[in-house]
């Protein structure tokens, strides 16, 4: 059975160019610029893309755009984390008739629902749903994780077919690949990059990695090494990977960083705007100006490696 | 300067018929039930309203008709609480044009802002307003608190005009007490019942209590004794107010008890529907035979309290 | 029955005057200053104490001499707390040949015991123990509360005759204070001195507060006048006590601050000297003289509140 | 340079016939059945041996003990972690006394102390210490991390040789990875032995599991096989060392379920008596039972696996 949601799936960011406003040219360059680095889908929406920030009418424009410019050329996935049952549904259904392969769903996350509750909440949303699900496991912003044991009662259910895991958590990581065997078809993914190679080398599916968005060959070359088994590539490859956010997601004081290290490099290499949704804004010139010499080291780094 | 939002104002659940079915009825009596109980204002939409677990279609209603029912006996206040700025202002120009008071708003709780971005999200959002607007403290669900210092910076705006501490953090309640000298028109309300007493004693303007939804007359007596320094009558209306959380708040193993519990009380007396929004579901026949029974003992001691 | 531990019970500071050197001196005046101020007992080796930070050996000699100044003039409590069982009961031993009243313990806070294992661990530990027990709830440092439950169970044993709460969780408090019936001679002490006034209110029997090392009378004062029923004077002292934590205990970035803030308050007056043990240092000059001019005028405010 | 504190180092759990009591004999076989099972060193005191539960003289006996039995064929390494600076210098010479070979360190436990005050705290004790040093990071029980500046500035100290990560929490062990550079001498040790294979295959020095105690060869196993860069045995054995997890770490409901899981294993094997220190109990005959039979099927597969 084939996997359709493998390979390194950007979490590409919104494209801002003032409140409420989509940078629609900067969304077609961003595309352009992962695809040309070899990814294997987009994942819209989700936290590095500010999906909860957005209001639902830019939700929809950026759903509708993204899949108009990708054009079936990789699969789609759409977050649906909504604190509303019938908002997460509604997005479903526009992410379906706009063409995209998949939606994905962090627990509701305002109120926590006890684990039962949240198995309930799948059971009853997964009906609903016009395309295949997957789950997005982010303890630290919902407050509520998949458990192990959530997990595997998911697998009962064809229409769920894989997992984000953003919980930086390894040992979590390690139990559900060890549940692998009960779904050939199900995708694990990795969320944070420094934790890809660790995915990667004990058989995972791949990785939704926030810094696939600036360099993207980077993160393809690391899955491929670890597909051919090539240790040595890895290390190169993995030190590289940290050396991204020691260089990007640590500028500023906020846990906010990252999002804006991402979004102030892509304004840097002229892909995108970097306006950012409330409750966050962009960095300042100072904070530009590091990342930009920043970048400049990074890239050639990167392209010692040639990625 | 007169504070209009002050006493006991209800969160008022929201009845429930069926997924996304207002139980539009219930609402009519629950609102007379509540102001037969003399309460002074009605918050709709915080979290004993499962606001954010309900479709923007069903909260827009429950707004409408309620602020119709209440017919400006008493104030309404209405959660815009969102993790998305332009859906907050929509909300609240919804509310306006319903005839409500007030907006009620927590941090954006999927993205946590550091303190300096909570105060620039206010600082924009305020001028977006169309009502008056009080905060609502609640780290528990939101991560993030307003700090002490946030909120003394708050204190600066006019349309700023109160805050509701739901954190159980009564060393910071007593913090923000010390701030009022600055806006003696400003309103400090208590979230958590347990806490009503002490937050009184020390002259908060009223509190947002749950437990008002089933029993108004009670915690409209602990705000007049108060009031009163009666304190023989404070401590047994006090334990009163204990009792009623130790009977109907604690039964079912998962933190979404207290709701749970208000609504099954509500429907055990015929005032409305306990339905309940998805992740959460209603208690089953066992946990409500329970309140039932309980719910007559604490009826019996409330009516020797004379309450 | 009589309550032997209630009142004001400073929990007096360690005055070192160097690493592992007791200021004998020291606390002979400290000891004379809380006394003279009209406290109603000594609580030796708290966390305001550092009581874990230091050695056995300096442990031992700081009860000995504290019980040899106080003559019994007062009733002395000492805390036990440990991770290592035999070192508790080896502590409570020297605590009871000093001549010491009582002992305190917090949960073992190194390896985090589930409920029933504390429930276990007090009934075996009690039998070993030569002098009445007071439980010490301190959550933020030792990872486990005393629950409710687990202080119902301990109310059974006649040798635990009370509780001091320095967990800020008013809510569970007033839990606590609901059982008191069971035990007319148990006494609730409360810890943080923000919440002193709440706990009196409801009929605590008093309180353990870092201040009162330096402002005996200030929280004396306040116990009477919540014995007395004068809410006025109550709001006044507790608006003072509020201030004195505003002056004092919020210099410094650490959660530090609030003992380097005493002791160094202690020294500014030539009580005794502000060494401090691992892992924590005094005072540099710069804030020691903020302390300096904050405690003028700390002491202007007492002495117009005749405190 | 040569690291001389590299390899499979279980941390031994204390062998316990009674309070207070250690089972000497079992501490014999214990250190054989690990010596014999091929480990490269030896971690008394950690939290597996349950050393901060333990009296002190038990604590020096163990050591004396453990270090006659195991007669310099490998590095003995003891925790000295301490609330009390003081007792760890005592410590650190008992084991030095005894012939130890390293100390190890975790940040004091009970007063949470602020990175710069941790990084002066090593700082003073140093040059107190008669062996070199290793740290622990435990931060689920001491609270505090030894964040990755902190380490970097530790590493500047000869007499500081490395670090046993038991956070698991792996882009931080990753950060700390790429700081080797510096210190060619300097040991990275995990903890958890789920991330053992992470661990090595990214260049670690070795584990500090605690199973070794139980299946050392199955650790040692992995070590060589992620040494030879044999993904595929190193895949195998990670997945038996999971599947050990599963097998005896998640019996009962408590934190403590891991070390009376292991104790319970060895007393099973004849290995040693499985009594523990308060505030813990030894698993009752049904869960003994369910290790028995867990342990059987755990054996066979490890058979098949030639470990």
């Amino acid at each position: 059975m084939r996997r359709r949601f493998e390979g390194i799936i950007p979490p590409i960011v919104t494209p801002l160019c003032g409140r409420d406003e989509l940078d629609a040219a900067g969304l077609e360059r961003l595309i352009e610029h992962v695809l040309a680095g070899g990814v294997h889908g987009l994942f819209l929406l989700g936290t590095t893309g500010e999906g909860p920030s957005l209001s639902y009418r830019l939700r929809r424009e950026l759903i509708e755009r993204a899949c108009m410019q990708v054009r079936k050329r990789v699969p789609v996935l759409v977050g649906i984390t909504d604190t509303a049952f019938e908002e997460s549904v509604n997005m479903a259904r526009i992410a379906a008739n706009a063409g995209a392969d998949a939606v994905v769903l962090a627990p509701p996350y305002y109120m926590p629902g006890a684990q039962p509750e949240l198995q309930e909440y799948l059971e009853h949303l997964l009906p609903e749903l016009p395309l295949p699900l997957l789950l997005y496991n982010m303890p630290s912003l919902t407050k509520v994780a998949y458990e192990v044991e959530t997990v595997e009662r998911a697998m009962d259910h064809e229409g769920i077919v894989g997992l984000k895991d953003s919980s930086g958590n390894m040992p979590y990581f390690h139990r559900l690949m060890a549940l692998r065997g009960r779904r050939p078809d199900w995708s694990l993914l990795m969320g944070p990059e420094e934790l890809l190679f660790d995915a990667l080398i004990v058989g995972a599916q791949g990785g939704v990695t926030g810094g696939a968005n600036v360099f993207p060959k980077l993160y393809v070359a690391m899955l491929r090494a670890a597909w051919a088994g090539d240790l040595v590539r890895c290390r190169e490859l993995h030190s590289a990977i940290l050396r991204v956010g020691n260089a990007l997601y640590r500028i500023g004081r906020h846990p906010s960083s990252i999002i804006k290290g991402i979004k102030c490099a892509l304004a840097c290499l002229g892909i995108c705007d970097d306006f950012m949704a409330e409750p966050f804004h962009r960095f300042r010139a100072e904070e530009r100006a590091l990342v930009q010499s920043r970048l400049k080291e990074v890239e050639a780094e990167l392209s010692r490696l040639n990625v």
